[in-house]
């Protein structure tokens, strides 16, 4: 893609304009929007009529959607056949602890740091620095050209940092008014803090809780150790079991289906910077501890995991006691890939443990969610597009990455409206968010909103 | 052993005195000698003081002597080349909860059952009831024949149910007064409530808290979650692998140097009528869970065990939480047998299990105690003595039995004082000791005081 002489009208719009872009993203973090505090739920409002009066101005249709929670700005703008919903969110984190802060988290400023000037508050980069990069790629477009490129949703939610708990209900409520060609979410980061990123897999979660009965009291261990069966010995020879020595889960069928990444994906990956050593050497550790065979990014996006994530049983205070527990517990989830089922690995999962547990043992289980892996089609024109313009703008050909964990949001919008999500973001692992001295660099801030102007001139 | 004419004047003695006895026993249970409140300090001084005074009614020289907890009665009596000591606690539980008890717990009163007559009260059966057993059999000698049959030493602790914090240091302190030939304990039960029994092996004790530490910091599992370490996964396949499939324990050298209990004891063993089936079936189990081929006897008395009595890692609380913990806990504990070497066995133990921690993590052990089992030497005359005497009594053969837990005082004595316990006791398993509406049955009492009488004319 080479720039049409508008695209790079625009794009010299953008640079000549970041000062005056900076003063509103700094307008909008002086907004103490913290979601999960009911003392700042004034704040989230206020950030939400900031964010509708900023899109009005813009030429968008926009407006503050009353919520149970905290409301949702919606606005629509632009005519054409394509048709993207843009998310992102308003609300931030909590800013405690506030003396680790080395300046107010609400009184936004760019500072000089030896990589490069950073702008610093609360959501400067989680998630009020990435929204706006899309806003002003708006607004350059309607400055530069008088219109937007495409049809566009924008979707603001206030609740992310609370779990979400109106987005659903929401989503269903307001199917038509809101489902689109694709979703762009710009709630990510660049890999390695360097190299434009896609996420194109995001797996999936399925939890359970798993109690295991044995005698009907804590018995002593001298009366009855030996001759008695001891539910934590029950317990942890089941989960001791759940894998073998080259990592790899035995619940019968686990593996079943799975599909691996595109090549095109594997490619990508291959060529990543990622040095697994480097990245458990930040946590403290050195060894991969997946599947033997496996690369450190397969372990972390492509492959399921099973994770012990509590266990629980018998005394666990000071000192010792000589119990033998009538109960053990035990949290466990599995990271799921595509191509496995929930609903069925629950059930052969908990198939198996009944298989290990002795006669005279109950066994209950809990269910903790059931969430399946997705993975976008990364052959849609859209993610060959976005690529495209990601490469160009950051002169680093951009990848298509996985993500370990789930971003729920783009489950929803596969689920409830039916559209798959394009998941691009210029965030920097040492960005700090949900930490102090949250920050976004202004080089994100700038080349960010150049990307997404790229992106919608080959939506238009 | 035929009754000599002297003992069956006494045993006829204690027949026609029992009212006055347990008139004389319902006056110590009235005092409240619960020895972990601090408010009962004054009634555990009064009933060592009462005691004291009953041992100098009694013919013997008896005295309070303070500890830096409550005080112990020491008493001297009778003359000979026979010199054994007895020991009991007059100190008692807590009543808590109070609403649970039929009457008042410091209200001793004798009560009519379908089972026979008890008298109920705290303490009846532990151990001021017991301890009379023996106090009454003296009594009858002295007013039958004007002397003990033999040279009596007797100790009795006021802080047994409160851990004994001050028997180690008074026994050190006086190991020439105290030591005899055999201690008699009578803090024990009949078999099967039925089954005169003698306890000639207890089981030792090893303790040992286990942590894993992993990565330096609690990590998300989505993150990191198949990449890195997990500690709680690292510690389960650690627990889950303590036995095989036989129950048999894992750790190298674990069986070595076990003697198995004399021919005579198994013997006794054999004839008891024990179902493990019953057994487990009051705490809702019914599979004996030891080694293959062992009897039930053997799991709970003559074979070692390794036991988790607490385990505890990551999210433990209402929900879920995708933790990937930083560390994992647990304590684990061995009852040990004859031959067992508690030190060796620790070391053991710790090689064992650093042996399966990955090279990224750490593992730190914590000491909870060590003690090794005891097993009397039963070819000691006073064993067949005694064993003659019970059968003659109760009119059931005696047995030799063990005990699956540990009575430290059996083992102090052996390692201060040099001496073998006797350990006779005449409990039932349904006196509720430690619990609301303790009881005694008066035919424990009787046959009890019967039982030592017989006893100790073996000894003049």
């Amino acid at each position: 893609m080479s720039d049409t002489p508008s695209l790079s009208a625009i794009l010299d719009r953008i640079d000549a304009g970041q000062d005056r872009a900076l003063d509103r993203l700094k307008a909008l973090l002086r907004i103490p929007s913290i979601s999960t505090d009911p003392v700042h739920a004034g704040d989230c409002r206020a950030a939400a009529d900031w964010l509708a009066e900023e899109l009005r101005g813009l030429g968008f249709d926009a407006g503050v959607r009353s919520t149970p929670g905290h409301p949702m700005v919606v606005a629509h703008g632009g005519t054409g056949a394509r048709h993207v919903l843009f998310y992102g969110h308003y609300d931030v984190q909590p800013v405690d602890p506030l003396d680790h802060w080395t300046r107010d988290p609400f009184d936004p400023a760019v500072e000089a740091t030896p990589a490069g000037d950073v702008i610093r508050a609360r959501g400067a980069s989680d998630d009020k620095g990435q929204l706006m990069t899309f806003l002003e790629a708006c607004r350059a477009w309607v400055e530069e050209t008088g219109a937007l490129p495409c049809r566009i949703t924008v979707l603001l939610e206030g609740e992310e940092e609370s779990g979400s708990p109106s987005l659903v209900p929401f989503l269903e409520a307001n199917r038509e008014e809101l489902a689109a060609e694709v979703a762009l979410i710009c709630d990510t980061g660049l890999h390695d803090s360097r190299v434009p990123a896609i996420v194109t897999s995001l797996r999936g979660l399925l939890g359970e809780e798993i109690t295991v009965r044995g005698p009907d009291r804590d018995l002593h261990s001298g009366g009855y150790g030996g001759l008695a069966r001891n539910p934590a010995r029950v317990l942890t020879q089941v989960l001791g079991g759940l894998h073998d020595a080259d990592g790899r889960v035995q619940v019968p069928g686990f593996y079943d289906g799975i599909e691996e990444p595109p090549e095109e994906v594997l490619r990508d990956w291959a060529a990543l910077d990622f040095s697994a050593e480097a990245f458990l050497g930040e946590v403290g550790l050195s060894i991969p501890a997946g599947e033997t065979g496996r690369t450190g990014l397969e372990m972390l996006w492509s492959r399921p995991t099973a994770e012990i994530n509590g266990v629980w049983s018998g005394y666990t205070g000071r000192g010792f006691k000589t119990v033998l527990p009538a109960e053990a517990h035990a949290k466990v989830s599995f990271r799921l890939v595509k191509g496995q089922d929930p609903r069925a690995l629950r059930d052969a999962f908990r198939a198996w443990v009944r298989g290990q547990v002795p006669a005279d043992c109950e066994v209950v289980f809990q269910e903790h969610g059931a969430a399946p892996a997705s993975g976008m089609s990364v052959d849609a024109p859209v993610f060959a597009a976005a690529k495209a313009a990601l490469t160009e703008e950051w002169g680093v050909e951009a990848a298509f990455v996985g993500a370990g964990g789930s971003i729920p949001i783009a489950g929803y919008f596969q689920l409830i409206l039916g559209m798959e999500s394009l998941l691009a973001g210029f965030a920097k692992s040492d960005d700090q968010i949900h930490s102090p001295n949250e920050k976004y660099d202004t080089e994100s801030f700038r080349k960010g909103t150049r990307s997404w102007a790229r992106l919608l001139a080959t939506l238009a």
